[in-house]
């Protein structure tokens, strides 16, 4: 069985939308990118920090998903990671309405024996130099190193951020920041030029409006299932990040057409997720609601012309 | 073969964009729905009405696209629908600078005889009642009758719109405006409020972020094909209705299946049009052209996941 290591946070959230709110509850860049994982047949650890007012029954719900927490430490007397924001009615933008780093602040990444193997490293949104750190401690090579990160280390960690993007596979970002990191608004030059960076693929997230894939000159695309109501958008990209490399790592094959393959199922699984609140949706998802979905995918994508 | 009548303005544009400016060139809905039609195997007809400022030339070209033109009136000492508009720098949002009607004012379309059974009508954006008059001088209903609206007759003229929708096949609007007509956020919901207004069908534009086909319960969606550069958005809508129709009237296949193929051709020929100013990217455009990109829009989509 393929071996993924994922790397990320393990946290606190409290989210508003148009629909509710929440107390602080189970979030993390890792919590959904192994939630999502675990509908493949993968082995997964996630290699993460929280403080020791983590309640255990997270760290069981992800142990009874069959992922590797071993790589969690807890730290005693401190404090967890907390996020929480505020959607606006579309529900297409948010405002941060606090940032607690807590324990992520120390954060030096372990990465367990058992996987200093793995076929396929996923390095959730953290400072380039964790994410680094960790593709240090890997004993050989992996299959794909795929990395995702944000507008803040564009702003304040450049350097580090270009020098692990010069490391891996595949860069996972959203359009604003493939244009940031590029100074391109076209996001076929965006992508062109990130290859250049590094990595040999690169995946812009356009939320609703779906996820490209590059490679060489080659462009892959997947809507987002078009839903009735989206409920909380909190943790798609990286439900869809899950999707993407626990697919590859089940299926042991990082070619150009099965990553387009990959790029479906992640789409698929972020379409779960927005339909409720955090973790919710993608915790009690079941094999035959997955599927029923990607027959809903092909329906939505799949013509018919004849071309000579 | 095949009618097609296509219904709308012909015109004068001028436009602005980063890339440059335009005095007054060839413009108008119906031009471009003609032009990208033309690229199909089917009899086609254009009513509308310019001004004697008209240039002969631009009538010849239609007619060397072998376009009926018999159903353009022009109006002696009258002058021609004259649009201007400046594009903001992401392409994606525009300032109308002047909407000259002229003699669009009055415009009464008289049907040729010969296309007055016609396979399918294209009613471009106009006044619903002259689009309606449209429909009722049909000698026979066509098989499909495809019709393009815009904010401006929600805001206006609210009942005679709403008149019209309930006789047609296939409403084509865009993202925003769907919002406007249904109240309804989610583009889904929206669909299916349109759908018991009396259309069969729903394609809702998203400009560069693809159009969705809405019939029953069932959803297709066909993407933008991902551009270095956009020169000029203007007519792309339209580029795209005329190869929704001139598809379907070369097929006479008025499925829910051929309706996908369409949209793939619609928006095949879209992304052409809006790499010139105006219609000089469609009126080159070379069947090899088209079936490369066509190509292209399938290497996009198309994946290859095994469903049990």
């Amino acid at each position: 069985m393929g071996k993924l290591l994922i790397v990320g946070t393990v946290a606190f959230d409290a989210i508003e939308t148009p629909f509710g709110k929440t107390d602080k509850i189970l979030g993390g860049a890792a919590t959904f990118i192994a939630l999502a994982a675990a509908q493949f047949d993968a082995k997964s650890a996630v290699v993460s920090v929280v403080g020791d007012d983590f309640p255990q029954k997270y760290l069981d719900l992800l142990t009874a998903k069959n992922i590797d927490i071993s790589g969690i430490e807890v730290v005693k007397g401190g404090k967890t990671f907390f996020w929480s924001g505020k959607y606006h009615n579309d529900l297409n933008s948010r405002d941060t309405l606090s940032t607690e780093l807590n324990v992520l602040a120390d954060f030096n990444p372990i990465v367990p024996d058992e996987f200093k193997d793995a076929d396929v490293v996923m390095l959730g949104n953290l400072h380039p130099n964790i994410q680094r750190s960790v593709i240090e401690q890997m004993e050989r090579r992996p299959k794909l190193i795929v990395l995702d990160t944000m507008n803040y280390w564009m702003n304040n960690s450049w350097d580090e951020l270009l020098e692990v993007i010069a490391q891996i596979d595949v860069l996972t970002i959203n359009d604003e920041e493939a244009r940031q990191l590029t100074k391109e608004y076209s996001l076929v030059r965006a992508a062109a030029k990130i290859i250049k960076m590094g990595p040999k693929y690169v995946v812009i997230k356009k939320g609703e409006h779906g996820a490209l894939l590059f490679h060489e000159e080659h462009i892959f695309f997947a809507p987002a299932l078009p839903l009735e109501e989206v409920f909380d958008p909190t943790g798609a990209g990286d439900t869809f990040a899950g999707g993407f490399v626990g697919y590859l790592t089940e299926t042991k094959n990082v070619s150009f057409n099965n990553l387009r393959n990959a790029v479906i199922h992640g789409s698929n699984l972020a379409s779960f997720a927005v339909e409720k609140f955090g973790t919710a949706r993608i915790e009690s998802l079941k094999k035959s609601e997955v599927d029923k979905r990607l027959r809903q995918f092909r329906e939505l994508t799949q013509f018919d012309i004849e071309l000579q």
